[in-house]
């Protein structure tokens, strides 16, 4: 409710998406082509952005999978995770200010750009990553009820929940085959990671459901939260929307080493267990956790959920190749409704 | 090409589908309620007739899926597959004869109800069967290429095949929705099929692909095939249309069981096996093949690949009860992906 009246008193407003949502009616093959010619080449950078942000991170949560597949293979790392998420953010926070130094040296500190703030602005930036906490919490207990890969198929839980959420908290509308296309995400995903084993996860007693949707309803809510806060002040630069955004993910995870990884800190040291792949992991959540904000400011939760899910496909695939990784028909099956679902999003768009 | 000629000429043809497809343009809302209106009594109950041969059909293919589940769980029947395919064509015939001398008694012998014929017009009329032939004799071949779940997943090219030849031979249109619909029913069938043994599909050598893809080639083109012949038509009675397809579908059956049981039937005699599940799964199958000649006159091929595709999943449902089937996953997901479908195909008419 209240992002939505600051956004619409905005004067600097970002008009692309909701002009293009709004051309409807219109033949859809002349859509497109109409909504850009007549918004002027501004607002086709703007997509540009939009399209640039989008692959970027759709390349790095790939070769984030990819990592992941790597450092599995390599055995496994007896790191704290913990100081690993610290690390990221930190490293967050050093290239937001790294990036907001250089815009100061050539564009002088302006009311967008300059890093002190309001207790109004920044008092919303810790709840993000307070409910990113409170959700690695629950993650400990759940695993007593589903095993690891049954959590990464309940996982796909946050696609609906990041839909539904985008829906209310933003008040974005979806078309009905938007919608279609949402559901048929989630199926596609979950077909996709369908193995031998899958089917125990139906075998989940009523708890772990429970705690597998308010899992899905935390992190959904952080993301369109986080959208949000970033939307909030269309005009103020990204850079210290997230330098503000990743201090408090410093300090919620500062808190987390002393809850969990204390001792291990204590009598192992802080960079116990540390490796070449993990150093590239902690980079490349980094660099993806930046493309994740650049997302909510040029795009939205909707083009982060698409990005992230036919990143999961890259994975695979580049994995054949790499691991020899077995194509599965579930796999494939999974790809082909993930790919009708992305048609069906971006022509749902023009067909209401 | 000369079926479109034809149909186009006649002054009896059946407007509904054109006109309702005929409506894009028109908000989505107010799409069926208008056509309806306009098209007037005489075609609402077409669609009602439509409707009502449409859940006929799924109602009975569930019942076959039923009564197949049923027959593998009492055990295996010895008797000879070619003989009650020649008795499902036979009692066809009877019914189609005994519907002809109810409409004679009641209207009189006009000249779209009298069952005399010209060459002209039953000439067309083997194609389909000779086609089903041919197909069900592949069918002995392919099994040295892939086992039996396999070809229960290679059946799904049908579906494929269906798609591309509906287009191309009764050069009707499919909006872009309906198309990606398609896909997803055809990923979302082979979905809801998977177990742990369905990746050795994939495995499938060269020559087990080409007869897959010959076989469904050959299966669509049947189904395609009789829609134009039962179109071309359209006031020419059902009951005589079909009274023809099934004398060929006899003698062809006939020339079946001489080439590939006659053996069996000597020694064994003519009913050897059977049994009171052989006798419902006739009477079932005759029935089936009644629907699907209705389904066709007053619908089309694709209804039918939906109603049978909807039969699967109400199968499947049913023997959860009846038999405690065990629901998996993969059923799961599948099932949501031809809902999906289905709705899709239904707006993806009128969204155009």
């Amino acid at each position: 409710m209240e992002y939505r009246k600051i956004k619409d008193q905005d004067k600097d407003g970002d008009p692309v998406e909701d002009d293009i949502e709004n051309s409807h009616g219109k033949p859809h093959s002349g859509g497109p082509v109409n909504s850009v010619a007549t918004l002027g080449l501004s607002n086709r950078s703007k997509w540009k952005l939009k399209s640039i942000v989008t692959i970027t991170l759709t390349v790095l949560t790939s070769s984030q999978g990819i990592l992941i597949v790597w450092s599995k293979r390599a055995g496994k790392y007896e790191y704290s995770v913990t100081t690993a998420n610290f690390l990221v953010e930190t490293l967050k926070c050093a290239l937001s200010l790294a990036a907001l130094v250089r815009i100061w040296r050539r564009e002088g500190v302006t009311e967008d750009n300059k890093l002190s703030t309001s207790f109004d602005e920044v008092s919303v930036y810790p709840i993000p990553a307070a409910l990113y906490l409170i959700k690695n919490l629950l993650q400990y207990y759940i695993f007593a009820y589903v095993d690891a890969p049954g959590y990464q198929i309940l996982k796909n839980l946050n696609l609906i929940s990041t839909g539904v959420l985008y829906r209310i908290i933003l008040k974005k509308k979806l078309s009905e085959i938007q919608w279609a296309a949402f559901i048929l995400l989630c199926a596609g995903c979950t077909t996709a990671q369908l193995d031998s084993s899958s089917d125990r996860v139906l075998q989940t007693p009523f708890q772990g459901w429970i705690m597998a949707i308010i899992m899905a309803l935390l992190s959904g809510f952080a993301g369109v939260y986080t959208e949000a806060i970033i939307k909030k002040r269309p005009s103020r630069n990204i850079n210290v929307q997230n330098f503000w955004l990743y201090i408090f993910g410093m300090a919620f995870n500062a808190i987390a080493i002393f809850t969990q990884d204390f001792d291990a800190v204590i009598n192992k040291g802080f960079f116990h267990g540390y490796s070449l792949i993990t150093t590239l992991m902690i980079l490349n959540h980094a660099l993806s956790g930046i493309a994740v904000s650049m997302v909510m400011k040029y795009a939205d939760n909707i083009v982060k959920v698409y990005s992230t899910s036919v990143a999961m496909l890259l994975t695979a695939f580049v994995s054949i190749f790499l691991f020899g990784f077995h194509l599965s028909l579930a796999f494939f099956l999974g790809s082909m409704v993930i790919s009708v679902s992305v048609y069906l999003h971006s022509i749902g768009k023009l067909q209401r």
